[in-house]
């Protein structure tokens, strides 16, 4: 990795080789045209399926960069991280393709289904109290006791950098568009997407969408200042995060602008994906869809608009708009 | 239409003309691949997504080809029907579309979700009793009555045509495909795709799939005797019909294999469109899907195959795996 090369924690050419490094481990998801969502938004509408990636998510993406970025001779001592979303699949599937251990701690309070699907991949679930501070400690006495590399879900240049392939794919399936949205949580896909879409199309408006109970990017973007993390309340579960300190930087210069969109709109969005397009979406991967049906992502109307549709992990036994809030 | 003219109620060029008719007013759906099912069954499978085709469905393809087909002369009659699913709506919107008054006729029964879509639609609904004689004669006074044009489902030369522009658009999409599965119900949508299809690549292998529980298609194909209809009970609510008087000579000559499979079978097949190919699908649309993961397709495993995904309505709200089975 060129990590302090350039004025950035990842560079377009970091992007490029993890593309190629990949390659042979992660789908070209499809684009998909919405017209349930264009004909609402007075623009063509296109989607990119990272909902049908592996492990039902983009966080394969960073997760095998990363995997495979580690040398030979650490290899044999596995990988580690702290999560309890999409990103502990991915590491664990990722680890396991590379015979390779993985050691993901998780919260107690962490579903049984998320806990029994990491555990299918073939990694080893740790468990630790519910609190940041008890995830990072429990994390750092894996990685102390074991010698397993550590790989955070988003603020690293390896996991950056796999996230921001999504960029040269998009790109060249939808050479035509000149908007792109990106849902932001700690902001390692928008980050890795911009710095390599900024290379290959100057021109190209870049939007990052958030749920406004999750706003520390926008507040972030708008203030030059890096906002601490909002209480975890939002619907958008694989959002909650704060930017990093790599992802701050990154986000702070090369995104023109940030959409807020309230929970009401998230899980109209995520219901309009299921009822009209037919796509089952996650409540995060609704965020860029609700930007664009309140109509804040601004940009040219004549051409088309790629939306980054980030995973398909949803409960479907409890659909938000089928179960009372708080059940 | 050249009715009459073939041996069949159909022609290959009857599809092409439909195909130019309806251009305008559906949609040209996308081809998805789907390693979930692919690597399942061992061949490389290639989705075509009549789910996210307008009104959820492929039959808004033959309503909109018999409403456009109707003379300007009766057009102000409008058109009739009697259909509690998706032929309902499809010829509810093809008939708003070209102006027209639209009757349908629905037994008391049927869902209110369905009947309220139909009527935002635009169409008149009649209800009736819940015998398929007691629609039968709904239908015929509506339509001794007002003059409206009857459109049967699927056993009529507009609506066979119509639905057959999906075999044009399908090997154009995968040119490379060797095989096609098509869920059978009426056999409205598998008769238009053979005519087309047999004429395009005479070498392609068709396969219908249909529930063991409304297998009159699959002895109908046996026997060389159209068989009579099995009690409406399968899962696959679409599917559910009799061959009709005209599809089932085309069913008989032009289908190379019928295959059958279980309740469960399709249940299973649904469940894995949703939580890990990410698609929302109705069960009629999940029986190409389970005949393929039971290994009942037959034909190379070296090419292509392309399974219909013929509609997307499902009820979210109980999704067969998740309710008790009669709840």
């Amino acid at each position: 990795m060129s990590a302090g090369a350039g004025p950035y924690a990842v560079s377009a050419a970091d992007v490029t080789a993890a593309a190629a490094r990949i390659a042979p481990h992660v789908l070209r998801t499809p684009v998909l045209p919405c017209p349930a969502v264009g004909e609402r938004c007075g623009r063509e509408v296109l989607l990119k399926m990272e909902s049908m990636q592996r492990t039902g998510s983009f966080k394969i993406r960073g997760a095998t960069n990363a995997v495979r970025s580690i040398p030979d001779a650490d290899a044999p001592r596995g990988v580690v991280t702290h999560s309890s979303g999409n990103h502990a699949l991915a590491l664990a599937v990722a680890a396991a393709a590379r015979g390779m251990p993985a050691h993901v701690v998780m919260p107690a309070n962490a579903s049984a289904a998320k806990r029994a699907a990491v555990e299918r991949a073939g990694a080893a679930v740790v468990t630790c109290g519910n609190t940041g501070a008890e995830r990072e400690a429990a994390a750092a006495e894996v990685e102390r006791s074991t010698g397993a590399t550590m790989v955070p879900p988003y603020d690293h240049p390896w996991v950056i950098a796999g996230q921001g392939t999504i960029a040269l794919e998009v790109l060249a399936q939808v050479p035509e568009a000149a908007t792109l949205v990106v849902p932001v949580g700690g902001g390692g896909m928008i980050s890795g997407i911009a710095v390599a879409a900024r290379a290959l199309r100057p021109d190209l408006r870049i939007v990052g969408a958030e749920p406004e109970l999750a706003g520390d990017a926008a507040e972030s973007h708008r203030t030059g200042t890096r906002a601490p993390q909002r209480p975890p309340v939002s619907v958008a579960d694989g959002l909650r995060a704060a930017l990093g300190e790599l992802t701050f930087p990154m986000v702070r210069d090369l995104v023109d602008d940030m959409a807020l969109v309230s929970e009401g709109e998230i899980v109209s969005a995520m219901r309009l994906a299921f009822e009209e397009a037919r796509l089952v979406i996650e409540p995060s991967a609704a965020v860029g869809i609700a930007a664009l049906l309140a109509g804040r992502v601004g940009g040219r109307t004549d051409r088309p608009v790629a939306c980054i549709v980030c995973g398909g992990n949803a409960d479907l036994a409890r659909l938000p708009w089928l179960v009372p809030a708080g059940a």
